[in-house]
């Protein structure tokens, strides 16, 4: 009841609609093919608005970097954060291609800058797919003519697509958000179906939004839902070299939010996270071989930081995964990778929830119900009752056909 | 070659010998079945040193622990670390179980110890097995009385297999060591087919000799022996809540090391070390759904733990492990663990090296040799160019199989 409360409380101010990036204002796309993949499949895409955004850039923690990183950092400090038009590429990561590797992604930015008549530095050129080998420059300069001509609200939809790599299908959301009797929108695409395959340089999302906010605080909220939505999964537990995650707002709406408007930055906080969250979970959901996504929560931790590192090492447990996998509801094995995360923890206060029904209570196992783990996504809660901080995770099961595609990927 | 004399210089004062605890004078065993397993199968072990063992013992980190734990941690206090009788049991691992676990086990051990004439405290008893339910302590009374009546050094090989669990083979191994001329002997026993599987509990070692030391010198050179065996293994990466190790020495060869021989306690070190690190390296051969074993070498980083911490996250990554299970030279996957493993490393002066060829150097692929990761050992070696800190860490790859196991075992 509570929660139907609330579902229906958030949507009066914030309402799910289609088309991604395509429902902001002023944002356009298109998605070609131009030769990188043999099947002729979407490879290129372009995502353009109409005014520069405002952008929140986020980027791996691995130290092994995609060409496009250091190169991005550079463009967002000369161009004051400010980004007009984004070129992704799949199949290649420009990734372990040293200073050519820049090269070409610089050369191509400023090819394609000319182009559309916007400064270098407001043009970034992400990529995504295998590591250590050169972009094939010429094959995507190819491409740049076509995207150009051919970009509008209806090509959004074929950029999500040319972004995937082992994705089974495009990833994306947007929200309309009230705000004082007006609207503004929010639409993002997302690629991954591994926090890491290094061969495939694994998640990127790019979020629009047509409010107009303070870069300032646009940073701030977008740091928050990233943590809580793309720092918050794992489908196997690593970070691939070119993750990407960049917030743009392009003001085109005429909503306008100020550094002071607590509660409409507050709404918008929670309109971000809804898109970026749904993302994320489309992320988990199409892990590579997953048969179900595990919703984790953990309550009563001592500190937000114990809280999020059991979490995270129940969602990492190749036992947990391969239980869920196997629809084992083998408690001992969850107790068991919260006892080991590090975390402060005692197993004689915790409780245990799968799908709802207690399986372990203060140290003790409860009798199991047939019924649980059943369904395509399963439910674990546990209460640690050693203070008041909570942190949820998202992860997917291990399934035989993760080994398979990953055995297999190369050769 | 320069290997080749490093092990004849070992061979001339080490030398591997059958047997495993039996080598060592004074120690012998018996295994039983007493019912505890369906099908027959020896599932309670009795190890048992004619003289005292100075004792050194090492626990599970996992804040979840098996009801053994604490009853070892008291006796050992209680009785000044001597030890003369462990007696161990599979299928049952006595964890959230409760006080009525340590009651069980403490009861046992009294029954156990009178039957033997030996003071209670001296007498350890271990489990293994399923979490959560309680042990059968009538099963298991009824197997003392065939233990301790039949209990020889032709027993040892049963008891070596009574504590198996999910293992397909016993792990047993010993080594004959000449001090000025004497010889003393150490010889030890392994269980454990995953580094974690909570429902069955573990590793469980357990390593005598009858070399006479100070005790303050067995914990310190037994501490270090662990930490570069038992701590630098993994086949899922995690830590199960029943894990042990014990090396014990019951004096019985008559060779005295004082705490001052420094040259005598480093070849103990070095023939203990021998043992331990067999008998890791069984355990990951034997590790869940295992095809490949993964010695994985980092030289020249920055510090000890930064070094240990790139050797563990490649022997944890399922990206790496799925890879070698496909025989699937793929660099990229391997400096990409690296890279996120949160140690200093950087990608541009590293070199990478696979089965003794080179697969990347300072930031750049080379050309693969088709013959690579096609044998049952694949030995990794990454130079990372930062310092002179080294470590060795040994994984297994990822299969099929493994996620078979542990999606199955309990439905």
């Amino acid at each position: 009841m509570k929660k139907d409360m609330e579902k229906k409380e958030k949507a009066a101010h914030i309402k799910f609609i289609g088309g991604g990036p395509a429902a902001v204002l002023g944002v356009t796309g298109a998605g070609v093919h131009c030769g990188l993949k043999p099947d002729g499949a979407l490879v290129l895409a372009l995502f353009l608005s109409e005014q520069p955004c405002k952008t929140a850039a986020f980027f791996t923690a691995n130290k092994l970097l995609g060409a496009h990183i250091p190169v991005f950092r550079e463009k967002l400090r000369a161009g004051r954060g400010l980004v007009s038009a984004l070129l992704v590429n799949s199949k290649n990561a420009n990734c372990s291609t040293g200073k050519q590797g820049e090269k070409d992604n610089l050369a191509i930015c400023a090819a394609l800058a000319k182009e559309l008549g916007l400064p270098p530095e407001q043009t970034l050129f992400a990529s995504t797919g295998v590591i250590g080998v050169r972009l094939p420059a010429g094959l995507i300069r190819a491409g740049l003519d076509p995207l150009v001509t051919q970009h509008g609200k209806a090509g959004v939809a074929n950029a999500a697509r040319a972004i995937l790599t082992t994705d089974t299908r495009p990833k994306i959301c947007a929200v309309e958000t009230e705000h004082c009797g007006r609207r503004y929108h929010i639409g993002g695409v997302a690629k991954g179906a591994g926090m890491i395959a290094p061969n495939l340089a694994t998640m990127l999302s790019f979020v629009f939004t047509d409010l107009d906010l303070p870069a300032a605080s646009l940073r701030k909220i977008a740091a928050e839902c990233v943590e809580e939505s793309y720092n918050s999964i794992s489908v196997d537990g690593d970070t691939s070299p070119n993750d990407t995650v960049l917030v743009m707002a392009n003001g085109m709406s005429g909503v306008k939010l100020g550094a002071g408007d607590s509660a409409g930055l507050a709404r918008f906080k929670e309109s971000l996270g809804a898109v970026t969250k749904r993302l994320a979970m489309e992320i988990v959901r199409d892990g590579e071989g997953a048969t179900k996504v595990m919703h984790i929560e953990v309550l009563g931790a001592a500190t937000a930081a114990d809280a999020k590192c059991i979490a995270r090492a129940i969602a990492l447990s190749p036992l947990v995964k391969t239980a869920i996998f196997g629809m084992d509801p083998n408690w001992g094995r969850i107790i068991s990778a919260a006892g080991a995360s590090g975390a402060k923890f005692d197993p004689l206060r915790a409780r245990l929830d799968i799908d709802g029904a207690c399986v372990y209570n203060l140290g003790k196992p409860r009798r199991l119900r047939a019924e649980i783990m059943r369904n395509p996504d399963v439910f674990i809660r546990l209460e640690t009752g050693l203070g008041r901080a909570a942190a949820r995770f998202w992860s997917c099961d291990l399934s035989i056909d993760y080994v398979k595609i990953n055995a297999e990927y190369m050769t």
